[in-house]
């Protein structure tokens, strides 16, 4: 059966570029914010032109032993050289958690399609 | 391995109000724009509360042999009882390809996750 | 001061081809859902290419009498000839009101900025 | 006239906790990537449940001279008690300019609506 799920690509972003970068800490406290950080290009830097670019990702968090991720934030980069501007793929925002579970995310190339990466963080 | 894939759920949208319906003719021709309509809430309507509504859809098109898929876009439904207003999960856009290939709906509901459905479309 | 109020831009459609036009009833009934559209290239096309495209709609509702605005949707636009894929700046959603106001239209061209467009709307 | 521009409010964010803070530096270094940060809550926090919480923060640069601001990026807070998980209005992303100009961030309310600020920035 056809599924966009198939199309969900992945691989180890020290030698594909496409794929995003979760840093977070191993554990946290919960009800306590941390940083949580996702970037593409900590080792290869991918092109930011109108042609070809990263255009946005998308953060969800699994709780362990629950049936659904919920969506944390949508990150959309919007300049690639319009007024020789750029916004670079890399965001960083604050996160509360109560519970250990995956952080997933997800980046979208408008040439190379979806991306995705995930991490585990323990809640203590 | 946990991938993001595994959470992308389907289902019949007539019995399962959460999967996205794909309206788009059978057939289109190449560069002409067609409309491209997708709803939740066709058969069974679903919540729209604060606490729990249905907060976007994606949507993709992969044509045919080709390796990637291609956003079409992203709709976010904002209002939710703000105010006594309310936006459902309906939206209709204009959509020109110029390949055969597969229309793909990504929807997100703040309680239950992801849900997927597709398409496919003959350009002639 | 600067603001970013100082960047609306607005004008007739029917000469300028960046202002979003409104496609809403004069009347609606309270708490009954009504097609809400909103489109650029009604009279004027505007180009959508990688290079220069209209990129995305806000829309707003504000209730008459209240002191802030309600978002209703945003709506994005993501192809501009990705696989010879384009999305054209049109969409339509389904919008319940309970109380008459105004429905503010907000659009982005990637090259010429922000551009705004209002429309009265009487709910009984 | 009716313009979305009036319902943009702004302030001082030491005393009214929905304006965006912008941290960025004073002066860059033209093509040289720089950290920008907006922020809401750094003196008072605002509310992050499902009924009141900061929705998301959309950026902009105008170049000085320019007649158009350019969208750098749209961040968007989606957890906000779902799953016990919650995103805080607080946004870092990396920024490569040419021109000296300004910053604007508008961030928006789902109950009190639209605020903005502004920060100039100097690129040699
Ligand atoms: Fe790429
Ligand atoms: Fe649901
Ligand atoms: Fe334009
Ligand atoms: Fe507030």
């Amino acid at each position: 059966m056809k599924t966009l799920g198939h199309f969900l690509q992945t691989g180890d972003w020290k030698g594909e570029k496409h794929v995003p970068v979760i840093h977070a800490p191993e554990k946290t406290k919960a009800g306590e914010a941390f940083e949580l950080k996702i970037s593409i290009g900590d080792e290869i830097k991918h092109p930011n032109t109108l042609e070809h670019h990263i255009s946005w990702f998308k953060v969800f968090f699994h709780p362990e032993g629950s049936k659904f991720p919920v969506e944390i934030g949508n990150f959309k980069f919007t300049a690639h050289g319009e007024g020789d501007i750029y916004d670079e793929p890399v965001v960083s925002t604050n996160v509360k958690l109560n519970k250990s579970g995956t952080i997933y995310a997800l980046s979208y190339c408008n040439i190379h399609g979806l991306w995705e990466n995930f991490k585990e963080i323990v809640v203590e």
